[in-house]
């Protein structure tokens, strides 16, 4: 099924392209849906669609040649995966899993390169989605070298506060435990433990239920970085 | 100064650009040279201007708010830096430092933008470097959360091998043990232990010098991944 421009215009970033080039965008596109646990792409497989996750929750991991797995990152609505692949036309380097239900955006990879070779503005905004991409993965880089377990997970709880100034606030983890553990980089016993050393820092978890008593104190232990993106380009 | 042309068509993003263009881009490009330590960029700034370095080689790395620093990546010619954080106006997110003399071209940052906007080979061609650039910090986070630190300091030795056929193999490691340290995520006395841990497989060091006796044995050991890219796009 066709998404219709409407559809593909709400993803950030085709928001800016024209009607004209939406429409040969929807004409390459398909909307589909799939169940929890589907494979939506397999390391080692060269692309044959660009995807963008519009709902449900999407993990990418990596296999060894052991086949040891790493979640490498969890993705949330609305965002495309993996466009570094589609555009190098290279073999994927992750494997991505639907770990909820999914609707998900297709867009055929062959046609969408001849169409970033025409469209300037298309190539314009894929430009500045593979920047952002590219620092994102760089803010985890920095995270696991420059951070403990423990002070990694308190950053990723910070990341959670919708209002930078409360003092205390209270959410549900959006993933599980075990998902979570392979995004901070750790297994699940550390993750166990971090999450009780930050008990004595006001953090109180009942199941995915979390409760930050204390939100200055745990930023003075685990110092996020203020170098978010502003949301630009 | 300006580097002219033909330095500029020799840097691979842009060599397959036509003379107007690489014109266009020498007018705005200057050629510097700096000594070792010298600062090329610095977390937390916006960028002025894209690095690339065309002699010597530059680390980059990461500074927490307390500031301990972790080395993010070892570059060597020809490479830009940093990529990202030019074309998102946003500020950087690792420091560069040239850890040997160091000869770069400097490029104004707006007037590349600018130049973006209106070009779109210079865009395509900056969109395969902002893909492949994604995917080596992909590779780094695979290596990181899937590998011990003496299999990363056996994959990293094995990617120092140019011969693919090649059964023994000597070289010199191409930077210090401390900047090795950081690339890889570990401290210098675990990359001692791994290089001790390596011995029994038949890699001996002095100093810098390194041989491999036993190629075989060390990647069944190390794994290395096959999904190196092709130099294509």
């Amino acid at each position: 099924m066709r998404p219709g421009p409407a559809t593909l215009r709400a993803v950030p970033m085709f928001e800016r392209l024209d009607g004209k080039l939406l429409g040969q965008l929807d004409a390459i596109t398909e909307l589909h849906g799939f169940d929890v646990n589907a494979e939506l792409c397999r390391q080692g497989a060269i692309p044959a669609v660009l995807h963008v996750l519009l709902d449900g929750q999407v993990a990418l991991s990596g296999t060894a040649p052991d086949e040891t797995q790493a979640v490498m990152e969890v993705l949330r609505p609305i965002a495309c995966f993996v466009l570094a692949a589609v555009l190098t036309e290279q073999p994927y380097l992750m494997t991505a899993t639907a770990t909820t239900e999914v609707r998900v955006l297709t867009i055929n990879a062959p046609a969408l390169r001849a169409l970033i070779r025409t469209e300037h503005d298309l190539a314009l905004a894929l430009l500045g989605t593979a920047a952002r991409d590219f620092r994102s993965m760089v803010r985890q880089i920095r995270d696991l070298k420059l951070r403990s377990a423990t002070q990694r997970l308190g950053c990723y709880l910070l990341a959670l506060v919708n209002d930078p100034a409360a003092t205390s606030a209270q959410f549900r983890l959006p993933f599980d435990k075990a998902l979570l553990a392979g995004r901070l980089g750790c297994r699940q016993d550390s993750l166990s433990r971090a999450f009780a050393a930050l008990r004595g820092l006001g953090v109180e978890t009942h199941g995915s239920a979390v409760v930050l008593h204390d939100v200055a104190r745990l930023r003075a232990f685990a110092m996020p970085d203020e170098l978010t993106d502003t949301p630009v380009i």
